[in-house]
């Protein structure tokens, strides 16, 4: 899948093709009918009599069977025509690309600038242009039609609204989602859809405690490794398998290069965490930050289409004696960078006491916040102590403020957290942070597991989603090791996805369990095919079992290697089916048969003495 | 490690040497001071300042830097004179092995004898020799002394009984272990200790709720892959990464022969599920057992060694129907062919009608029951239905039985089960079962994701473990695929054991964190090689961090390839400590200086407006 009508630009080769048995389907908006909201519908075999499963597809027009994608040309610009149709925004002329925006690279080592360029647009004026805004004006936007439409993937095909079968600690989850439930939950601050105006290749998507729990994948080079060809594989590898959001925490050099790749190739938002790039503008001296240089940074990105920023000005100078008692002190990058500058200075936060003009900036690109837990903790020592909380309860009043300037807001959470304590993270963030969607980091249950932290921490991510969490940002094997490479990325990714899903059927998500089912009536029936196609990495699970069994005919075997087929109880549970349901029409309805049974029936001839009861 | 002296029998190569930075070393008893209770000690740089750390080891002598283990001699029977001194065992002429008890395998494929034999002890006349009965009669055995000592790892290190940081849902985990709370414990049958008369080769453990939470690994060859030499290695090379427990499921020929092999060395209790060889006597035909071969093939184990078998007593003839309307039916091997027979033969289970004399065999060689859940579910579908509880409340009456006869007991649980619906199955077998020990497959908290199984089980298993679970079987990835090889058998057994550690935290046990804070020390102050020791599989930690930085000299570098030097928030974090700390003592104690910070004391002028504050 590559392009060569710039010669001078390598292109980079990106994974595309459709996932087994899977094709994209897009679905019309009724608000607005020139949606095409995608989904994958997996075909089942024949023998299974049912239709295709439809499920969430976030991986964009890369595992699209029609689509040709061009890296150097970027995505299709989808939302373009509705950008354009609204008064409220502007185009102009955007920032100069400066020799600092890419760490001051030599020639001989820069990443080309993207090929294609366009004209950033902002608001008019001083106005708000976020979905924020509109929401509370009463607006129905296409980005809340088409995530209403993409939420309720498999809520249709229920014959009828199943009993809710979960427990979900408040949230209010639709059996199905209307654009104005979408608009209400916006509204409330309780959901957010990051949506750069200047991201228009964006496949818009929510993230709230009443939709889907979603998962973000971290990119990025670094000063040791870097590359801009694997980091734009690494987003389309990442969103292949399932990634929600893509996080390029990018800090090497080439950094306004590489992102630009990036994002004009991505169809999910792209958040960044902007200090990063700011102090490589200052040569990675925190204290030579500045506000100015940050705000610079702001723009910069905002035009480039970044759809979300952490931004870390919830740590206060006065914050900053309550870790160094820490057994691991602080071990966000944000926070510690922050903290070096506040202590150098002798000074509160810029972040903090420039929050209201950062507000200013968001709402004219509608650029979603995530306000960072720059004091999260590092271990399970340190895990909500009062250096954490006293950030967040800051995390709050930033909420409030952003939230008055009609800006997005999420909060960063935790990080390193033992089981019995997670439940207070999300019950605190609730309360504080007035149920702004909370976006956390694991939570890492234990600390003993380097090399399996994304185990670790998937045991913390489904439960706190399930409490809550709306946004679970992945982490990989390599965590506290190294950069992750491909296989990493996909291991992480696969292990959110379990995660969030394992989340999605504990709070009775209506059509969570769809999947599930479909999935274990293949294997009760021996579509060894369906099985695979219908979980979420079906390259591996054919592999595993092709290891022992590598023939085809064994696909249609009525048995695996783990049990060989005389142990196989599938297989014999089979004929007890068929004998029980046999001999129970012969006799009665299904439903006497167990008393019939317990109380000695005509059929069982029940033993005079019980020897085994007292 | 291999040993020709009888240059007939192939003497299988297994993994031995100590892991990295570690020590064997080996307690005393005080009751008992011939008792050597092993750990493992791990060592840390001199630059830590720190003793060494140490940890649980039921690895046995394969670890033991001083010790030579010959496969074909078995491991030194270290229990032979604690049941020597015993007046209430004999020893007797074994029942001899005969053609059925291998699957009726031709000579050319036989897998040899053990080279050594030994004669069976049992019970004097019909006495119990359980631990069980001694606890009742208030003797402390040497085996609980054993456990006491091994399970108080680490608690002596502490300076003081820290506080109890923990939600133990009930659990009475005490400060220190004495052989008198063993003893206790288990005569209320809270806790078992598996140590079958005819496996000194045993290093004794103890499960139950108000101790650490173990885990178990299966093992076991089948009718398509089989090999005696790779059953022992996985035996062997499961402990190394520490499982307390291993069963073999092995259900192919030479099933007698392979299970000496294991059980002479294997210093873990070794459980079976004495069904799949009854099966394999009778040609695989369910509807062929008898109580017959079942009551032998148990006294054929039982004289082998084994320490605790599954039964599948709990499965009755008027539960089956309940099962017919599940989507995924049976899915125990067990429960299934129990299903069979009961409805081929239109009679009560014989498991269930001959459990007094099953546990007449028991109370002879102290073989501990584990409770088969024949009708766990299969599916997410299926939790906590009828049919899955209606069994659990037979297996309550079960245990109350085994209990009058002074058996030890456990009970099994799922299998597939939401998170949501995962503390219903521990508070209901708490209540039910009498507080018996609780020993759950998982669960796995969703269905699709074949291939990663080990992962969706980690969250329930680390969920049900919190909640009381005291043993919890591994998942490995090749669930539902295939079986796990070795690679599988690790990965699974560190996955679980990342489960049953959050457990343990989760539950505040006194001496859980001690690993956890010494590791996030490590990882603090740049000890890579620490971390790496430190972690639960060092080998992988040292392998992913190598991958980037490689050279040795990186291995003392204040930062890694996450995130560069530049960015190493920890890095930085030293640097506001010291910056902290050396203001802060300049100035006022350290408690002061978060206050001071916030009024604005001397040092830091509080800006006269507050730019964010409402």
């Amino acid at each position: 899948m590559t392009n060569n009508s710039t010669p001078t630009v390598p292109t980079p080769a990106v994974t595309t093709g459709p996932l087994p048995a899977s094709t994209k389907v897009h679905r019309p908006g009724v608000l607005f009918p020139d949606l095409r909201v995608p989904m994958r519908e997996i075909a089942l075999h024949p023998s299974a009599a049912e239709p295709p499963l439809t499920v969430y597809d976030s991986s964009g027009a890369y595992t699209d069977q029609a689509a040709v994608t061009a890296i150097d040309q970027g995505l299709p610009r989808l939302r373009a025509g509705w950008l354009a149709a609204r008064a409220d925004v502007v185009a102009y002329d955007g920032r100069p690309v400066q020799p600092a925006d890419n760490g001051f690279v030599g020639a001989d080592r820069l990443t080309p600038e993207f090929p294609q360029r366009h004209r950033p647009l902002r608001a008019k004026g001083a106005g708000a242009v976020t979905q924020l805004a509109a929401a509370r004006a009463g607006v129905i936007t296409p980005e809340m039609e088409f995530v209403a439409i993409r939420e309720n993937l498999g809520r249709q095909a229920l014959r009828a609204p199943t009993p809710r079968d979960g427990e979900s600690f408040g949230a209010a989850i639709p059996d199905l989602v209307t654009p104005e439930f979408v608009r209400d939950e916006i509204a409330r601050g309780r959901a957010v859809i990051p949506a750069n105006l200047n991201h228009p290749e964006l496949e818009p998507m929510i993230i709230g405690r009443n939709f889907l729990v979603k998962i973000n994948a971290n990119i990025g080079n670094s000063a040791v490794t870097s590359s801009m060809a694997e980091e734009v594989e690494k987003m389309v590898w990442a969103i292949r398998w399932g990634a929600d959001t893509v996080m390029d925490l990018s800090t090497g050099r080439n950094i306004h290069n590489i992102r630009d790749w990036i994002i004009r190739n991505a169809p999910v938002p792209i958040g960044t965490v902007p200090l990063y790039q700011a102090l490589e503008k200052v040569g990675g001296i925190a204290e030579d930050l500045t506000w100015q240089i940050f705000r610079d940074t702001l723009i910069e990105q905002a035009e480039q289409g970044v759809d979300y920023f952490t931004i870390h000005a919830g740590l206060r100078l006065h914050h900053i004696p309550l870790t160094v008692d820490r057994v691991t002190g602080i071990v966000s990058r944000g926070g510690s960078i922050m903290a070096k500058w506040c202590l150098h200075h002798h000074r509160e936060s810029f972040l903090y006491e420039h929050f209201e003009e950062i507000c200013q900036i968001a709402r004219a690109y509608d650029v979603t916040f995530s306000l960072g837990d720059g004091l999260r903790p590092g271990s399970v020592a340190d895990a909500n102590d009062a250096a954490q909380f006293a950030e967040l309860e800051t995390l709050g009043e930033l909420t409030k403020m952003a939230w008055r300037h009609d800006c997005q807001v999420m909060i960063e959470g935790p990080g390193h957290v033992p089981m019995h304590k997670i439940k207070e993270n999300m019950d605190k963030q609730l309360a504080v942070c007035g149920e702004a969607p909370f976006y956390t980091l694991g939570p890492l249950t234990t600390d003993i597991a380097p090399g399996y932290d994304h185990i670790t921490s998937s045991i913390g991510a489904a439960m706190i989603g399930w409490f809550g969490t709306a946004l679970l940002c992945y982490v990989t094997p390599k965590e506290h090791l190294g950069l992750p490479d491909r296989d990493d990325v996909k291991t992480g990714v696969i292990t959110y996805k379990i995660a969030a899903h394992a989340a999605d059927l504990a709070k009775g998500h209506p059509a969570a369990r769809l999947r599930d089912d479909a999935l274990s009536r293949a294997r009760f029936e021996f579509r060894w095919e369906d099985q695979f196609n219908l979980s979420l990495d079906p390259d591996t699970a054919r592999a595993f079992h092709d290891q022992t069994l590598p023939k085809e005919a064994h696909k249609l075997a009525h048995f695996c290697s783990m049990c060989g087929p005389k142990f196989c109880s599938m297989k014999i549970s089979h004929d007890i089916r068929d004998q029980a349901r046999a001999q129970s029409e012969a006799q009665a309805g299904m439903q006497d048969m167990a008393e019939r049974y317990r109380d000695g029936g005509d059929l069982y001839v029940r033993r005079t003495s019980d020897p085994v009861l007292p």
